[in-house]
């Protein structure tokens, strides 16, 4: 059975929080629940459950919510998961990310296409490109990310099964995107307002198809079994997201019964 | 470049609606774009359109969507992507699901958990599990499922990373199913009803730990930039979710600050 | 106690579905719970249930939904009800609203206002215009409404203590829609896009105050007691509502602790 | 045209906050926008613009939120307002609130039914019941309101038009309550878990039809033209509601083509 060991990263459960802690020498976790030296919890299998405390490996999911040092809003777990499926991503898939932002979401690319993908981060402003690679040279599971500390404008690449843009102003370098990607790349976007969504859609109109605008709503309820309700408080809002699929050739031609050879 | 080949699956996008094709010689697609001799996509990239018909490789969502023959109500990829997510499934995961259904999630799983994971998918009614074979067998894209006939109380199993519980009745079987897990293990479950939400919860007291009830809801938008609305029609529901992870070992001690050794 | 009576309108409910029916001699009711002649409920009281049909009063929504005839798409009932309480309507309310449509808003607001009320009602397109006085004259409790056949910009008026506006550009007449308010009239508005949200929020800078945009969203159940669980199918979208209130005044003071007399 | 007076109830809007203040010699609302002594709003017109500060006569929904003084949770408007519409109520009804509260609904209800109207109001803690007393007698408009301090099992009535129902079981008393209503009329209630939903369910079996489960959602927007976008935090949950309809009389007969007389 596979045991905790000394220096492991866990998360640690106490009712509905969550805390991601290191099992070192001489740290302790306090808590409602007490305090928990964690070095207690060496040699216990994963998911041990010591008082109220209860310790499991840390998910990617925990990883993104309590690991990442954020310096700018992240895309939450919610649209990460999805956006990653809705990109197609599987394991090898090489991925271009427009935008690296605290790497939330770079972790999950990361962790999605594995040891034989690769994914490609950009992000222009340094500051975040540099928090960014503090956490995932702390956090990635595997070595298959590079983080690159340019504008997609002074960026060349080729031959990406996929893109994801999280910048301000995504339609401008939307022909300059295009020319990464392969033929018939998923490509998405996320932006918070309604006018941005109205902009991409109009920039989408060359060059891209299969268009799709959505929202993701999670809505979590409270975990009583006699008294099961709706948590009060719920996000309304993180973003709209985008979606298309390059398209490489346009064939302008009129179908009719006999339209093609 | 890579270009569409002759019986390669693809997907046709015409406005909102999409269709899955083999691109078989003598075969057309019929529609309100006209009629597309399919062949005519042989030698052209992926992505490419043919008067208002797109042609692209289909994706994972595409083809739960369309590809899977369904006897019974499927998982939609909405909750599918969280589902996979949830279990914090990568390359290499091990995953159990209970309730093969028509294998919509089981194709998803097999992707995400890529050709060195493995998928065992336990269905006890017949009928569905070699509807479910066919699917499998027709669309999965890596050969390391195993559709088993049988129900979880006759099933023998262990090391599984991950479970996902897809039948009417999940808390029967739930304290056998935890014999078949590791340590920590995500495990889900979806059901139509809040009474058996407030089932699951209660026998989930035994075992388990970091509960979680949630739903999904996807809300998409038409996709005209000068006319951006949600669409009229909407799901209201498919089902809630509920994760929790597999405690290995409880210690039952009163945490205070000297508590531990 | 008060009984039903020969002509009445009753409302039959069977299932899930209801139905507006008149209790007139020779007709019956046909329905999948049998064949209900109706004058067979005249003498029984309100809310008597045949067999597996439940006669009752019809209530302002059941007129609405099931009374009303349609040429246009109307305001759903949970949108008019919202409305009303926004416009702080009450008994004796004089109200404008600007795009009759089909009249289903319009019998609402009839009766919030009540007897002492009065509704002002104003339609440009003859066509609708007549189509809702049909449906007024049958079914509007209160003579307090004026169906009338003009642009708003042929109208002439004053002293409404609100309005609600339903046209497809709300911003164009918006300055002379403020010439007919009292001070402080609470005005609302709903549109299906996000673009016209946009134009109208640009609009009301000049003369409105105390903004608002929302949306109202209604999520039904299934009445079963053992197994509960949200419809299947959700109307995901009927408009956005606008609020705002007129400014009658603006003193453009520069506020400190000694600014004003 | 109507003026704002010395001692008018008034409402102050200031971005997207507002503030229920009287206008009273020698006092001052103190804000982000400055210092804005009221007195000096006496002679506008309502609805004026001091500096950043609107000031408004204060809606039905402004008395809720920010007049009534609060010690139990209080029905939010957006459910209150589809409440009084969904019990059809009119200028002039009958009403029965059983539960109190702090008397918000009560305020509204008040309100719906006007002048001619009557509420009656039960609440069996007498702290509550002197506090919404309070709240009544300060804010109501219409002096159409009896709160009693009483038990529902100790109340006698008839010929309530329609009820209310906010109280914790509401299926025990379910039978009384049915004895003060009229034929059919209109029955609401509210609670906040769907174990709770589920027993209503189960005791409206007997005595009532026309069954409804619900809920509203209400989504805010920020108001920039140019950066439309939902609020992050939205209210997930307020509670179910369920409404119902008295059946007087049951015939349980079999109904076919020549089945009744």
């Amino acid at each position: 059975m596979d045991m905790m060991q000394e220096n492991d990263l866990v998360v640690v459960v106490y009712r509905e929080k969550k805390y991601l802690k290191r099992l070192e020498k001489d740290k302790s976790f306090h808590g409602k629940g007490g305090i928990l030296p964690l070095i207690s919890a060496v040699g216990c299998p994963w998911g041990t459950r010591f008082g109220e405390y209860e310790v499991f490996r840390p998910t990617i999911e925990d990883i993104i919510m309590y690991g990442v040092r954020r310096e700018t809003q992240i895309i939450f777990p919610k649209d990460a998961f999805f956006i990653c499926s809705k990109l197609d991503l599987k394991c090898g898939s090489k991925v271009l990310e427009v935008g690296t932002g605290s790497g939330a979401l770079t972790l999950l690319l990361s962790r999605v296409v594995g040891p034989d993908g690769k994914v490609v981060s950009l992000e222009k402003e340094e500051r975040h490109h540099k928090n960014a690679r503090k956490n995932v040279e702390k956090l990635a599971e595997f070595p298959n990310t590079e983080l690159v500390n340019k504008d997609v404008n002074d960026f060349e690449g080729e031959g990406f099964d996929a893109a994801f843009v999280d910048i301000r102003e995504p339609w401008l370098p939307l022909a300059r995107i295009w020319t990464f990607l392969k033929g018939g790349a998923p490509t998405g976007f996320i932006v918070p307002t309604t006018n941005q969504v109205s902009e991409i859609l109009q920039a989408l109109r060359q060059g891209f198809g299969d268009v799709e605008v959505m929202e993701i709503m999670l809505r979590r309820y409270k975990t009583l079994a006699a008294r099961l309700r709706p948590e009060v408080r719920m996000i309304g809002h993180t973003g709209y997201l985008l979606f298309a699929r390059k398209l490489e050739m346009v064939r302008e031609i009129s179908l009719t019964a006999s339209s093609l050879p």
